[in-house]
């Protein structure tokens, strides 16, 4: 087990309705050690994949993705949730839908931070459903860059974002694939994950 | 001048309303580089003070907590903008107003997470109105908590956030601040801030 897997052994807290708290380490109290962790993880799991810049989405993407770019030395841009006056009108725009939210979000990203010559790494918290993640490749996309790998904290394994990205040929690396959880209980399933 | 100071002169945009662009290396693509530089200036101006955690406010505040928290090794609250389903009902709320988005906002942040043995060192972006603060302050002391000080990156100098704080007896650490600017010109003046 790495370290992400025994903190959400440890700490994770399983509540009614497929939800999973890792808000005392993950995504609102934050371990910054933890994340360093998980920085040296991802960097050997894309070794050799020529990095030029980190994409995210605001918020509890922004802080592991800020520690994690220090080990490729590269910057990061978060995708922000809503067209703010600070943002140029010249965006590239995608529509995500939050699980934990149950809304519909714009995401957009300045034209200036992403282009055709940017190989680039996704980071985010969750992968459930995939939503939020489309809606990063496709602004990758759009600006002709590359996604050379995508790195996720905690993938829900049950749920159908993990295969539909993995199907469309992307290197998908879930630090902690949560297989199945039991509110009633409390018991946490995590599958195998042992590179 | 220090690293940001010298980077809001070479890269800041001044665009009319009296908004300072700084997207390319503060809240929308982020320089880790630079917030390590940032950190390690304000773990000097905040020496002796016993820190024990970080608090922030999302979602550009984010990543430069993260990144300062290292020069501190302490974990990292930040303020979520409004009532998720991942968090408990046991909040400490306080309404903010947003300069950038003319908007109301219900911040929380979870009772878990911040007690009254807790020194807290509040860290954003940008300090200008100060609402965004005086919320963070709220909720400090809401739980009993200590601010020991207070981290921003860059100070609109000419409105009243500032001088509220200080006058509140807070150790209020700017990095850079803006005494004025001026959007048909591009000039951007930065007040004396020679530690």
């Amino acid at each position: 087990m790495n370290c992400l897997e025994k903190r959400i052994i440890n700490d994770g807290v399983v509540k009614e309705g497929n939800v999973l708290k890792v808000d005392s380490f993950l995504n609102h109290q934050m371990d910054t050690d933890l994340f360093n962790e998980m920085g040296k993880e991802w960097k050997k799991r894309f070794e050799g994949k020529q990095i030029t810049k980190i994409l995210t989405i605001e918020a509890s993407g922004i802080g592991i993705a800020c520690i994690v770019a220090q080990h490729f030395q590269v910057p990061v841009v978060f995708a922000k949730k809503a067209k703010t006056i600070n943002l140029d009108g010249d965006l590239y725009t995608a529509e995500v839908e939050s699980f934990t939210h149950k809304t519909k979000n714009q995401i957009v990203v300045s034209k200036k931070f992403i282009n055709e010559n940017d190989r680039v790494l996704l980071i985010d918290d969750f992968l459930a459903n995939g939503c939020a993640l489309l809606g990063l490749i496709q602004i990758v996309e759009a600006a002709g860059a590359t996604v050379e790998g995508i790195g996720i904290a905690i993938e829900k394994g049950f749920q159908q974002g993990g295969q539909i990205i993995r199907n469309s040929g992307y290197q998908l690396e879930s630090l902690a694939i949560v297989e199945s959880m039991d509110w009633e209980t409390g018991t946490i399933n995590l599958g195998e994950n042992n590179r």
